[in-house]
This record gives structure tokens, sequence and C-alpha cells, in this order.
């Protein structure tokens, strides 16, 4: 599960206000970032009675969550609160945050356990928390195995930030009335971001490669749970009417899968010194993207040779050369083009949506620069 | 993790009358089998529109969660609420039998990661969860490593399990002055289950091998788990007094550890005609239980020779004969004798504590009857 790069936006606010009483993103993330550190902090007796092994785990969860991450999730949630309508300066303000900020924490349990399913050694250029418990593992010569003894900490430690995400929300005292309307796309959000994941581990296994499969796993992974959702929480905590909601979930869900859709074509075509990650990479992963479904089927469709040697080299270490040579199968075959019709077809229903919805002036200005962003970037 | 066996116990009610209205238990586990269906039943719109790979998992986690145990922490829960003045005929009944059910669904997720974390292959008699994905894996002959493939849709069918447990009280719509009662104890109950596993993982690698930590994992692990909080949980949805939430505590406590200490010795030296587990089990799993601590403090202390023997023999491949010879070592060390009489010293304190709490007669007839059961037991 790649992060989603909207620092561009997250980083474009007017000055530093101590409180996010506005859009503005940096006071968000700061914000985010306290009441993360407060609802720790209010861990911490029981945490203690459970003893120094147990307070040194939690303490490696609580560095990866407040390590850094754009805190994509609660930044929509709260926008779309805002647009509905939130009153930064009122009475539910702190506990709306708080709800919000919890979305990181849902996010830190699908960070840690996708990192064991995706067998990653790094994230945000820090060893993974498996990979880290391994170390120390090693590190202090324990007995049995180090990478086994690593991944049974980072589940455990996956399941205590999943169960404290719900804690968190509890410990906010949201008014009942807005909790009731909460609760339900809270509950839709967490089972489907967990269905799109389980569903990537069967694509990946190969027990469907078809485009259709590949763009519900970009709608339920990653659109869903990265704006959909998020707008939608916002939206229910401030009591939005029915249109509204429509309005952010065709946003959210269009803005959503378009956004992943560029990160397919960056993973395949993207400029290592502007996107960090070595050229082809997801060539060389294997991962089955509608980029690659489309050009499967196209293939299949058109030219059985491109079909073999798509299916032949995916998910095996090639050289420079063979990225080369796979890139132009891909366009060639018209799957580039393909992607970037469907992105701009995403885009223009998602910001039409937007335009045309009853949501505050501020809001939309700023949903509309994040769909931008997210969707036009090059890394 | 073991299960808990209080059949005995928990199939000896009078008769099957169709509701819980009492602390009858056959009647109480089809009621709380009947609540967890309802609740699957419930998210079946969301889970179909997600495809059938996931509608797969999700059949996977009920049959999981319906296939059997003893419902043994929605018993003490309800039992807990039913003894500080729950009525079972009144309005938040139905809630309340919800709630207690949730606790299932924690329950699924914590076995179905223990059981990745122990390496274990069957539970109940059939396939563990990361085992039959594994086969289906082989059997339809995808791509990749079978093994991986089992491990990461078990982690995430247990995320989804422990996402639904808070789903699934969310849902129950306790009384809002209820909920705020409920949700800290079960806060604490989830942390604490972690937070054994935690200690437990930590314990096996050999981070420390002292009667202390084996009796702190002990604590959270199991007592915590398994009775005390889910007594707590039913007396702060009843709006129980300090007093008696103090008593229930004192009571699940002693009683949940003197438990986990009489399984220690079952591990050991169980009749495996009983326990329907090989003899000695634990020995060649190299468990780091209270009795072996204690076997290895008595022996670092006076018998240097037994020392070395038991380090090198535990968690070893051992014949019938070592184990013998093992049984007799721990034995001549005193290491059993110490184990039985924290057992008696625990159980008297419990079911002291029981005695002069204000919970119901019903009530303490039926916890005294556990508590016998849980710690006297042979299987």
């Amino acid at each position: 599960m790649r992060e989603s790069p909207w620092e561009v936006v997250l980083s474009a606010g007017p000055g530093t206000p101590t409180r996010p009483a506005s859009t503005d993103t940096t006071a968000l993330v700061t914000a985010v970032e306290s009441a993360l550190g407060e609802f720790f902090a209010t861990r911490r007796e029981l945490v203690d009675e459970l003893g120094p092994v147990f307070v040194t785990s939690v303490a490696a969860l609580q560095e990866f969550v407040l390590r850094g991450g754009k805190r994509t999730r609660p930044a929509f949630a709260w926008t779309g609160w805002l647009g509905a309508g939130g009153d930064p300066n009122g009475p539910e303000a702190a506990a709306v945050l708080q709800a919000c900020a919890a979305l990181e924490l849902v996010q830190a349990c699908a960070l840690v356990h996708d990192d064991i399913i995706d067998s990653s050694r790094t994230r945000r250029g820090f060893p993974t928390v498996h990979v880290d418990f391994e170390h120390r593992h090693r590190d202090r010569g324990w007995s049995g195995d180090a990478g086994h003894f690593g991944k049974s900490v980072a589940i455990l430690i996956g399941d205590l930030a999943l169960a404290w995400a719900d804690d968190m929300v509890a410990a906010a005292r949201l008014d009942p009335a807005a909790y009731i309307r909460f609760a339900p796309v809270w509950a839709a959000m967490r089972t489907e971001v967990m269905g799109g994941q389980l569903l990537d581990v069967h694509g990946e296994a190969g027990a469907d490669d078809s485009v259709e499969a590949a763009l519900r796993i970009n709608r339920y992974k990653t659109a869903a749970y990265t704006i959909e959702r998020p707008l939608h929480l916002g939206a229910a905590l401030a009591g939005a009417d029915p249109e509204l909601i429509a309005a952010y979930r065709e946003f959210g869900t269009d803005i959503g899968i378009a956004f992943q859709l560029r990160d397919d074509l960056l993973g395949v075509f993207g400029d290592p010194a502007v996107t960090g990650k070595p050229s082809g990479d997801d060539l060389r992963e294997g991962k089955r993207t509608v980029l690659i479904a489309e050009a499967l089927r196209r293939a299949d469709a058109t030219d059985p040779t491109a079909a073999r040697l798509l299916r032949g080299c995916l998910g095996t270490d090639l050289t420079a050369d063979e990225v080369t040579g796979l890139r132009a199968v891909i366009t060639d075959l018209g799957a580039v083009g393909e992607v970037e019709r469907r992105i701009a077809d995403l885009t223009d229903r998602g910001l039409t949506a937007l335009a045309g919805c009853s949501a505050t002036t501020e809001a939309k200005r700023r949903l509309h620069a994040m769909a931008v962003a997210a969707t036009k970037r090059v890394a």
C-alpha cells in the first residue's frame, strides 16, 4: 500500500495558525498529530501496568504513527465536515478532530500489516515494523526465528492500532446523534479497506487478472478508503443532507480511482529522480494494476506474442533494457492511452460533482486543488 | 492460545429455553450464536458489493466464528450483567446480549492471528484459517508462495473480525450512558489481551524467563481477557457500584490466573486420553509457563545440572521417555507443589471475594460453579 502524495497541496497552506480553524492544511497536520499524541498519553497508565516489553512495543507504534505521513484521510474528513457546515469554533470541533485523527490509527494497522503481506523491508526511509523487530531479535541473540518473531510482533502491533482507532473514536465523546450517523460509515470504511486488501492479495496470486478485478481493488483499497469514506465521515458528523453526501461520494470515488490510476502509470513510467523509486518497479513486483490488466486484455485480444511476453516477464527481476522494452509494449498496445482517458473522464466527472454540490466555497476550492494535485501529479 | 474448557459447566443448563432469560448456559450459547449470525447477515449487502472473493473470505470467518467454542467470554459478561441486576426481560437485554456476543469476534481475531504466530496447523479439528487458505492456493495452482498467501489472508480476516467486533457493539445501540461506562473497559480488555500476547511472543523468544514474567503473561493474556474484563463489562453495562466491580475483578483475576496455572499443569502432566493432546506437549513446544519458570528458578538456585537439562531439552523433539524424565525433574524440584499451592490460594481468594459481594444469589451460584470447574478440571 503506497501512501498518497498530497504533499503539494498539504504543505501549501497560508502560514501556520495554531489551530485547524480553516481548511489550512499545515495547521491541520499539526492538530491531527497533537490529537494522536494526546491519545497515546491517555493510554500510558494502562500500558505501563503491563510492563517494559509492552511499553517498548507501544513506543514503536507511536513512533511509526507520528514519524510522518500526510494525514490525507483526516484532511479529507475534516474538510468534508467543514464543507458540510461544521463550525471549527463550535463545541463539537475538538471531538470531530479527534475522530478524524483516529483514521491515522486505522491507517497504521493497514500499513504495518500490508508491509508484512508485501514483504516490504522499508517504509518512509525506516525499516518496516516487522523488520525493526526482526533486527531487535537478532541483535539481542534471542532464540527462535528472528523473521517470524518480527512478523508476530508486527501482527500484534497492527491489531493494537486497529483497536485503538476505535478506542480513540469512543474517547472523543462525539455527540450521540453524530456518533449514530458516523458509526455505519466508519464500519463500511474499515470493511472496504480490508476487503480491498483481500481482493488485492487474491489478485496477486492470479485468481483474476481482469480489468474489472483491478478496478474493484482500486475502488475499495484506495478510492473508498482514502477519499470517499473520509469525506462521507465528515459529512455524516456534520449531519449533511443526502445530496451533499452523494456528491462527496461521487467526487471521492472518481478522484480516488483516478489518483490510483495515475499511481499505476507512475509505477511503470515515473521518473525515478522524481518518484524516489526504481524505474519500472511495479513491473518487477508484478503488480496487477488496471494499467497491466488493460495491457493484458488488449494483448490477449490482438497480440498473442505480447501477451506471452507480458505474462512471462511480470514479477521477474528485469534489467533496465527489459523495462524499457515492456514499457514500449504496454504503450503500443494502447493501454497507456486508455488509462489516461479514464483518468481524464473520472477527474472531469468528480470535479463536476464537486462544483455542483452545496459544500462551502472554501471547501470546494480546497477539494478541487487536492483533486488536481492527485490526478495530474508526476510523483 | 488455548480455548477455555468450561464445557462441563456450560452444558449443564437445565433444559433449553429459547432465550437467555437466566444464567442457563445452553440457552445463552444459542442466543450468542444467533446474535453473531444476525450480525453477519447485516454485513451481507456490503460484502456482496465487494464481489465473490470477499464473500468467500467472509464465509470462512463466519464458519470459524460459528463452528463451535464455548462462548466463555460472553457467558461471563452476561452473567456479570445479570448478577449486577440486569433484567433479562428488560428493554436493554437485547443490546447487552449483542455487546456480549461481540466478544466472540475479538476472540476470533485473537485465535486466527495467534495460530499464525504459533504456526498452528489445526484448531477444533479443522485446518487453521491460514492453513485453509494455503490449501486453497495450492489446490487452485495459483502463483506465489502458498504459505505466505495463507498467512496474508488470515492476517486480513483477523483484522476484519477485530473491526467487526467494534461494529457489532456500535450496531447494538446500547443506551448512551451504558456505552460510556462500557467503552473504557472494552478498550482496556483489547489492549490487555494484545499486550499479553506481545509479552508472550517476547517470552518465547527468551527475553525474560522469570516467574514474574510468566505470571504477567498469564494475567493479561488469560485472566483479564477471559474472566476479569468480561465480568467487568457486564457490571459496567448494568451500572454496578464500585464495590461489586472490585469484587468481580478480584474474583476474575484470581480464578483466571488459577485456571491458566491448571492449564499449565495439564500441558505437562495431563492424560492425553482426557486432554486430547499429546502428553507433554508444552515441553516439546518450549512454552514459558509459570510451571516451567518456577522449575527453572528452583533449579538455578539449587540444582545446576537440572537447570542445564531443562534449558537444553525444552522446545526440542522429546521422546516419551524424555518427557517422563523431565516430568520427574520438574516434580522433584517442587515446582508442581508450588503451582498447586498457588492454584489453591488463588481459588480460595477468588471464591471469598465472590461470596462476599452483592451479586445476585443465582449469579454467585453460577460463577462459583464455573470457578470450581475451571480450576479443578482434569482436561
